[in-house]
């Protein structure tokens, strides 16, 4: 999926929502810094994975709420106005199901 | 799960593999801060979307490579000894439950 | 989430869908008896976990069959008419949170 | 994975924990009974989901379960006896890898 001029003109993100995401996003990077970290350390495995299983969780985390703005706007737009909504609905469901890796 | 002194010691994790971990979570990070950037850019949802399962999949790589190395020495060790080898079986099935999220 | 009974008045999920999803439900029916003979069998452990993956597989796609016939309607008319729009969106959200048990 | 007669001659798994995992199993086959009475009564979309999540998580705990018998035996006999230990390693954590589908 391209990023079209179009679509990037939309902005279909929340200016909250990107805060929000923003800062996740941030300590998301500062965990994977600290897995690096206990690399460097020898920490225990166990360790480790519970680090990685929270990364995960919180990216997912993150997923959803990108989904949730997505079909907020964009899917109800094109739905409203009755314009590519097929399209629309077609690609998220893929989008969900390439994340579930189904 | 503390990380005992113990545990510290032994550097389960082999120096190839830690060179190969490291360099795969170099890159996790750079697409974790890559996903900053596409928001700063209003990048399209979908996009997005992909780049995040991207990471849920390469986090949930290294967590593979991570359970590999230690089943191949703190487990192993564990039942070559006698030692703990219940603790050992126990804790890594639940570190593989609390990942799969059950 | 009650069935209530408008809903069930709907149909939501075409006749063809259901067909279809009918028949990946037996073999998912099926699937699971197979493992149960599996178990009578003394069958091998890594053997039945590469059947239980395929269920877990053969589900969720069933999940996203359901989910996407419900995009294409329940959502979709809701937001065609402007009724309750918000709440079906919030609630298809919710489902795929849920399902991801994030 | 062939099942061969030398595997199905251990019986790796409980006699107390094939009980549970049957009492599991033929849940699990009701609950994919419902379903295909939840499609046939056109239950709601969104019932049905909540209902296939449940399935998921009930046929990746039993996966767990074997998952814990199989190293509780198989793979501690493999070990202590250092008899194909690697080879066993090497299997379950490509079966845990098949079952995250990463």
């Amino acid at each position: 999926m391209e990023t079209t001029p179009e679509n990037t003109a939309h902005g279909y993100i929340r200016a909250g929502d990107k805060e929000k995401l923003r800062h996740r996003l941030r300590r998301i990077e500062g965990q994977v810094r600290g897995i690096q970290r206990m690399l460097d350390e020898d920490a225990y495995c166990i360790d480790i994975l519970t680090q990685l299983g929270s990364i995960v969780a919180a990216t997912e985390k993150v997923g959803l709420l990108i989904l949730k703005d997505h079909m907020d706007h964009c899917v109800r737009h094109a739905v409203e106005r009755r314009d590519e909504a097929d399209e629309k609905i077609e690609e998220v469901v893929s989008a969900v199901e390439r994340f579930l890796r189904v």
